[in-house]
């Protein structure tokens, strides 16, 4: 590894980070799930009044839900992998006790009585339930109060901005995010994160404020036994979205698997990207082909060439798409009078507007085409890497940042990980890996052999 | 047309059943929409004691969007063919002004603060939004206390009972219905309406109870116009659901066309079919034959055989779907304790829970293979023909009876309508018109030709 990149992911020095470390503890009896819940509320305790990841918490619940989890345990028979896990929840989705806020004034104080799907069934796999994560204004662009663990100058990233931040800054050691364009993959760079996006449609997403086409329920966390171990559970107890065939895979982590052939992405991104960030990722690549994986581009495979010029300006495609779907409910929001959508909600509601039916079908038909071609790719690479940010976290929280590598992903509807490979001026970047749809456990087994490998 | 068949729909009959008709009164000032509202208000007056369609009203809200109404015919400056047309929504959706409890207890006195996407295009397009009507329990087979408006010691048909006896009893021109198994079509049939399901995703359901992957938002009406305005309204204000791509056709109804070839259905409902309906039935047949369309069957054409090869069974296929994705929010409202669910849901949802990943994937593909089928026929007959019911609505409120004709067009996805062209012993009878996917205006005019012509 050469010495200009920081290896930023060592589990040594980020020993909360993987709760699946601390299993063994729980079961022969030297530690307890109660323990770590204290362990991550004094992270919290001394963390959150700069980080601000969090927009309610419910601590009384976790510490029971701990404690029937710390006695799982000490009866030899704990529930799942996730079980006495304490675990974050965006605030886009509904919790039973706990207010579902979805960054807007509009739903200030709204209180559901139901657990929304994923949150059933992590509590049912025994894990524990700490919080609310703040998210921006209904999971779009407009920023929280959330500041970057690591620089609290810069932005989480967003719309996942609080568990981006809470798990960045040891306070849990996984949380739930949610991608439409780039919310979960982007602020998980920003953080140094490990993440999942699964396959589109793997995990159900009811009970929240996810209805557009291209929401994709994934999970943050810092090690990827725990983002494997979430996923799992989540499918388990609560299945896909309705009418997909959910996530396919087994409750273990695929094993570590060296890929052979990888196709590097010359997307959008590359023009708006710093030379440090560049140069970082150049050093894993260089890294990847020292252990002998091949490294395919544009000039490798013309199937690679269509995938490209089928992802060129998805950015883009993604906002037309977001739009179109969202006019309503934001007419309902805008109505309600001033104050209720930010500026930038107005004025995307205003693009919304002057969208028609056909404009929209041509979105859905290029997005169609993406899908088909990364499908084509399937038998000439194993995965595909690019990176998950064009830099470092951005100055400012008034922008969660740039969007323009994590878009292919979302709309191919494949399943990406982000890596914590790099790290430039001491703020982590993310490695992006992308895999092909349905096919989440092939790319997670890549995943770990970097993460082990590297 | 034979004696022994009532010809059912009668406008000259039922005038109030098409505010279509009462547009030009609008427009020359003989008669106002707030008029047509109070007399709209004089029915329910009378007929709601017995018939029970609705959950909650909203009169002085519906008063004054008539006048509204009523002031822009008088500046001759109407918004659309709904301007002023009073409309009843299923009470699985929310209104700003009304509660949505979903036929659940757990629901009871659930108040939004916003209209659902369909709601809201329906107000901006001049709508009267009168009232909530009566939903099974959470839109599945547990009943409501409506009626029919033809004969109360029976059954309205459900899941969308209120909206299909309120149109049904003269209260309303016009009501929103839904469908995920038989919901629209079948109470239409019992209760005497015209009824469209379109295509799958062809109106959004955005804001409500309405998750699963067969749920399909449709209308009821007392004319094939005013049907045909109200869908097209829906879309032309809120589109279709999110990644579909949305109602095709204009704002005028299709043209009446006659078809050169139906296909009748050989479906798994004729064995429950008793000998009336079955001859009311063969009389509609025999009268289409007589205007030279050609009926063809499984000995016709190879495709129809491999159509009703993919169909049989569509009813099972429908419930293991539908309990698959109902395992949430089920199992959250069963562990809020007795009494929450219906004995009936309660079961399904025992079943649900034994179902696995893997069958429901099962399901899945079987769903896609119907939905081709259906495809190959597009190029083999203008549309299929069957019953919207095996009989008269079944006498007592047990149970809204047998949704084993409509499960076919609900698991293809394509459109379907019941047109009330049959009667039994006084009571309603539907005739289903089945289209395909994304064509609703070819088959609209189908059913505009036939409700004209016979």
């Amino acid at each position: 590894m050469d010495s200009k990149v920081t290896h930023y992911y060592d589990p040594a020095e980020y020993r909360l980070r993987s709760f699946h470390d601390a299993v063994s503890g729980f079961l022969d009896g030297t530690t307890t799930p109660r323990a770590y819940l204290e362990e991550c509320l004094q992270v919290i305790d001394s963390r959150e009044p700069v980080v601000k990841a969090f927009v309610h918490m419910n601590i009384p619940g976790a510490r029971a839900a701990a404690d029937g989890s710390t006695a799982r345990y000490r009866a030899g028979n704990p529930l799942s992998p996730v079980d006495g896990m304490p675990i974050g929840i965006k605030d886009l989705f509904e919790t039973r006790d706990m207010p579902a806020e979805m960054g807007s004034p509009i739903w200030k104080g709204h209180q559901s009585f139901r657990d929304a799907a994923h949150v059933h069934a992590l509590r049912e796999a025994g894990a524990v339930i700490v919080g609310k994560t703040v998210t921006t204004e209904l999971g779009m662009a407009h920023p929280g109060p959330t500041t970057n663990p690591f620089d609290a100058e810069r932005t989480p990233g967003g719309s996942s901005s609080g568990s981006a931040a809470a798990v960045g800054a040891c306070m849990l050691p996984a949380a739930i995010g949610s991608q439409v364009v780039g919310s979960i993959i982007r602020p998980a760079g920003f953080c140094g994160n490990i993440a999942i996006k699964p396959t589109f449609g793997a995990l159900n997403r009811g009970g929240g404020h996810s209805a557009l086409s291209q929401s994709h329920l994934g999970v943050h966390a810092g090690s990827l036994q725990d983002a494997w171990a979430v996923t799992h559970a989540i499918h388990q107890g609560a299945g896909g979205d309705p009418g997909q065939p959910g996530l396919f895979g087994n409750e273990a982590l695929a094993s570590s698997t060296r890929p052979k052939k990888l196709a590097r992405l010359a997307t959008d991104g590359w023009v708006e990207t710093d030379a440090a960030t560049r140069e970082a990722f150049e050093e894993v690549i260089a890294w990847l082909e020292a252990q002998g994986v091949a490294i395919m581009d544009a000039d490798s495979h013309p199937a690679i060439v269509a995938f490209e010029s089928a992802i060129a300006g998805s950015r883009k495609l993604c906002h037309d798409l977001c739009e179109y779907e969202l006019r309503w409910p934001l007419n309902v929001y805008r109505d309600m009078g001033p104050g209720k959508l930010s500026d930038h909600m107005r004025a995307r509601m205003e693009r919304a507007e002057g969208m028609t039916a056909d404009g929209y079908r041509e979105c859905l038909a290029r997005r169609d085409v993406v899908k088909a071609r990364l499908a084509d790719l399937e038998s000439v690479v194993d995965g595909l890497v690019t990176l998950s940010q064009p830099g470092i976290a951005p100055m400012g929280l008034a922008s969660t940042g740039n969007t323009v590598f994590n878009a292919p992903a979302s709309v191919s509807g494949g399943p990406a990980l982000s890596l914590p490979l790099m790290a430039v001026e001491g703020m982590p970047l993310g490695f992006q890996l992308m895999g092909f749809a349905h096919a989440d456990t092939r790319v997670a087994g890549i995943a770990r052999w970097m993460l082990e490998t590297y």
